[in-house]
């Protein structure tokens, strides 16, 4: 099931810290942008190659390193060279499979989260893999090719909006975080708009499609909440972890994140509830729909039938069957038939059936 | 799906610490209504504009600065910026899809909740947003438009009924949440006496109705336990906080929220225990109601049928047909029919078809 | 919902610490029963007013306050003034619907319970208020009207029968909280013989009523365990708590008492997992009956209708039916249906299908 | 319901600590066996009377002291006064429906289990009540009348197989409960097999017998768990109790019953797991049947109740209905009759309905 | 249910300790491979008998044995004794059916896992047992006959890729470790896409066959979550111990498995959802099958019941018919009819019937 799992057969019996990237193939090329910053300056770093990677930590000021894709190993390989990652953090960053974890390591901590995006004509949820090292005077963040949410932080920074280039790198990587999990916000929304349409189809003519659709939907949320309950725990164990990189200051701010992650969750499994009544809803209207069907083929066989027969007492050719000789015996037997199915309806009616 | 999330996009992308309002449009004016007291004395004040915020902070007393709408980010912003709260708390106020929480600062304690009202015509819950600021002399309370249930605080203190004016702001708290808690079982004893009636409906009458009501009553509850939930674990982090503003004295009284909350929570829990009971219990409704029709169908079918073929028998023209020339053939035939026809109604009756 | 909740509107709005009694109302008087005894002696004391309550503590010995209704806050109010308990000791004793808890307080510990009953004509559980302080010298208990369950703890303590007479306030405590949980047994054994009988019902001859009495069985078992679940953790922080009151050697009882609560919890959700189960029996049962009454349907209808086609094929009164004029026709007609019938019926048989 | 709870009315309103027997009525003897052994040597001795308990503790080695039944409680409260066990202790011993715990007293363990057998033709498990009072020199075991699993354990003492006569009374202590849980792997093993059978039949020819079959399975699963689960809980408290008298060394032995305790569990869980995969299964097959049925009534309705119609068309007595006067009138109508009913048959077998 | 149990009846009553091989039967010898390699040397001994091995800890370096089968308990014997493995280890070596677990003795690490694979044709997964033991200088490996995934980390040896041979026995466990983990996320990704499948098979055409591997699907589901839960807690106790075994630098590599293992169960608990939903689809797809059927034949019953009464009319002998001897009679009740059906065929068409 792709949903659920990127193919891991492309890596198995490797040793581990092969670098290999595990993941859906890209063609085009990743994309390095650099940025230094101080207080007071804000400036774009070309990087063409490997070399020039090398030369980033030579000035004071704080780099972000973005990593736009993480399809080719070689290239991730050089950048953690160059900033000294462990073995583990390069084949991680590759292996978008990967969940969302944190982890020390001596110089910097290291950070797996996923970018969602919500695509509302399939209603699927397309995860994308994201990383970040964070280190005294650096930040590196790898994201999917194509999953790029950070253009207004970036925005931020450049205009020297609010405080965020007065502070730390945990403060930009509070930032980025939060944008990730803005995002995740939205997309809530989409879903939430889709149950709402939902609700509203299955309350007035539930159909087949109606059904399939409230199947993915589940599906769906299936897969949110595989990346979203990490995701807190992320944010949970880089609160309570005694980094120094993280000043105290900005905890706050990761405890808003944090916040909003439980708030997620919340919403989260307030729509598995509503889905899960969504179901029951449309079973019964689809039972109630049979109930309806049954009822008028009864009606329709329970006046009939009886009336059937009596026409056939009178079609039959007995010899000596005095009451086809009346004179009224036509209109007589009409007339009963007419009491008795009279009688009939209305005792259905009375029953509510029709 | 609005019930479960505010419109978060209106603050996608936004720094954080931006000043936005985030939830329901409303036209009016914010009002700000401030009382300042101590234990012998109980004021009102006017606080026609920023200004008079900044003068609420020179005579002695305890200063309670209730604001009924949280919509105009100027105000807020105001009174934030006069009682030094932190941006991020700012940001809370105006974020009425915040979920409940406590956030202990230097200087005050922040927390949040939800103030809840139902509405028995349409079967909703409505979740208003409250946040409170408590410091050493003053008490800041924001709720949504509309949602003010703090008349009856107001007027003890200006009575001085019980012990409120002798105590300090903790206590004051104490009382606001209280009136926020007591008002939640008023919620639950009306939806309480919705289910007793729909389970009387769906006992004797079920009908599609009763089922979309019972639908609805389960969203509702999912969105209770949403707000309740988290507001326990806000008393109890309360409780648990080991802050100079909440005096040991004052800890019994929380501790009776947080009891409170519990016996809500419980109580919730149980209510979603009997609609699942009663969901259960339509459904069996439906399918008995479908026998009921079948049995009909069956009974009326079944006996009728075989006659008809019968009658279908002696209406067939073959030239050689003894029966059909004999004297008393018709009234045998009809005697055997009528026979038959008991005896089957004679088995279904014993088999309680009918 | 009566069934779950207290009407709280008795005391919405009042101040915290109120005195109001919550609850059922009662008309009779609230009778006090005073005993004091020591390891020698065993008396009862008239308290006619409430000046008597002040005479109790004057002499040596352990007091044994027995309150019989909480409907006269008065009384209560008195009681508690003379034995010096907290305001909101008072009113959790007047709230009947308080839920389990203990709480210690300066120089006592307050300990509320549920004294339950099981109406066994309605299938229902009541629910009766409990309190208990226990103090150095005294003990005071608070049941509702009609609800007492300690004379055999009289009795013994009057014959001296154990060491009842012998030990602390604790001791006296511990047999007060056995009587209750005993009493749960009692419950717990009734319940499960209506289950059984049920059971026995639904596997022989199920009915609408039978599923009545399900859902109210399990309406009563969510109410048991509300009550059950809470006092489970009364009786456990009791024994974590360090208070002076408990001795160490009475510690052990109370553990049993805990085990007893545990023992409660799990046939209790027993209990539930059996319903449960029960109603997929009767849920089943119904639609085998439906599979049953369909198939005599389907039998009769497929065994008949073939039938008299054929019948309906002589029937026509085409000029030139060659097989009208044969002589043996009509026989040999009634010889094919004749077969055709004993075939279809041969193949219902084989599927086993009447 | 007499499989969940012992008859506890039997011992309700008794003060604590009183010695009454709780549980099934037994009419045989009580019977003592008690084993003396060191390393070198193994000895059986009788024990005639209450007198000759009190010379067993008279000369060294370990004394095993194995008491078949629970019924006389006067026997019991002769060796719990020999060996000066706590009140609470006897009475636990006597209760048969007392779950599993464990308790330490000063001078020695408490250990309550249960003894399960599995009776295959009523696909019940019968629980027996077992206990264990463990000291420095002696051990003392307790069963239900008939519930020994210990010869193989008496076995390997006699002949001295392992070191089972070198080690201390903890060791012996292990012995026992292994041989109880390994007891309770050949009860899974049954019910698995059972299972399995059942899986079979219900994929193969589902009836009711086996809806109860499943039923009934579930309930002992029910009742098993209620048994293994506190089981572990004993066995996890025994290993974490710092008492002298669980020897480090004979630590490892007990995790490993541990293990097997967790093994039991997670095989119980599965085992629900299977047996609600079953129960759709079953209610799958019911619902797969009707269809069927509900099919071969709609194919033969469908076919022949137009061909009726159109026969009894050329039934009527019309006096100018010119078909019925051609020559070939009624070859003609037989051959489109045919044509229909053959096209409906090709429909409904596309459709795949028969 | 042998799924889900090893027989252990094999095993009941004998001592603890006893060594038993408990499994499956095999036929061939249990093969053994001896390996020894340091930093610059790699080979493999030759390990004819029990003699040989007594000779392999005389030389320098790291030792790994690995032992393909178990079911030979005197060899298992000869190389626990060897390497003075305690007696309840070699018991758990031979006992397949033990729990994945970890023990500390005080020389060596002892863990046990299980090798899966899956049989897709009868979509099953097959558990191997699967022991490691930790030593400073030797790591001995035991699976059953033919669970070899180890070829690739021998490779990776003998080659000296990576930095294997630079690192000590804990290093090599973490790539056997690691080797099992992947192979789980190879059979995840099996499971996976025959969940796909089914998927697919039941949204376009669900049949009884369909059911059946559902019901099989979910039974493995259930068996790789009773091995992958465990394997979890195996791992983490590893991270938690503080044996010098595991250098600080592995750990590492460890919590990299954990990582693993968790996103394995994430991914087991998603395909539990889906499949949970998928049984919900199918019971859906029956029911709306079903649905369809009831429609057709009461959409053809209720069309030509009237109709074959109405002819059924005209098929009455009575003499004095006036209808019957109108010119046009025959073809005014025929187009009466027409009219008649069409307006049901147009009812039952709006009302969305066929």
């Amino acid at each position: 099931m792709k949903r659920f799992l990127k193919t891991f057969s492309q890596k198995a019996g490797l040793p581990p810290g092969s670098l290999v990237h595990v993941g859906d193939a890209f063609t085009g090329e990743v994309k390095i942008k650099a940025i230094r910053y101080t207080e007071s300056k804000f400036e774009e770093i070309a990087v063409p190659d490997n070399d020039a990677l090398l030369h980033l930590k030579d000035k004071e000021g704080i780099i972000w390193l973005q990593v736009d894709g993480m399809h080719q190993p070689e290239k991730i390989s050089a950048i953690g060279d160059c900033f000294s990652l462990h073995a583990l953090t390069q084949e991680d960053i590759l292996n978008t499979g990967q969940r969302p974890k944190m982890e020390e390591f001596d110089n910097y901590l290291f950070l797996v989260g996923k970018i969602l995006s919500f695509d509302e004509g399939a209603s699927t949820v397309q995860e994308k893999h994201f990383c970040l090292v964070l280190m005294e005077h650096a930040i590196l963040s790898f994201h999917e090719a194509g999953a790029n949410l950070f253009a207004a932080v970036e925005n931020r920074l450049q205009k020297a909006n609010g405080k965020i280039r007065k502070k730390n790198t945990d403060y930009l990587a509070y930032a980025l975080f939060d944008a990730i999990v803005d995002n995740y916000f939205l997309i809530l929304e989409k879903i939430g708009s889709q149950i709402e349409e939902l609700e509203e189809e299955i309350l007035t003519e539930p159909s087949r499609e109606s059904f399939e659709w409230l199947h993915f939907l589940k599906r769906e949320l299936t897969i949110l909440r595989k990346s979203v309950w990490p995701m807190r725990d992320v944010i949970n164990s880089l609160i309570r972890s005694d980094s120094e990189l993280i000043l105290d200051d900005t905890l706050k701010y990761f405890r808003d994140i944090y916040d909003h992650t439980m708030q997620i969750i919340e919403t989260l499994e307030a729509f598995r509830d509503v889905t899960a009544s969504l179901l029951d809803m449309y079973l019964s209207a689809i039972s109630n729909r049979m109930n309806e069907v049954m009822k008028v083929l009864t009606v329709i066989a329970t006046i009939f039938i009886p009336l059937t027969f009596i026409v056939g007492i009178y079609g039959m050719n007995f010899s000596y069957m005095p009451e086809l000789h009346w004179r009224w015996g036509y209109f007589v037997i009409l007339f009963v038939m007419a009491i008795l199915a009279g009688g009939m309806a209305f005792y259905f009616k009375k029953k509510d059936w029709f």
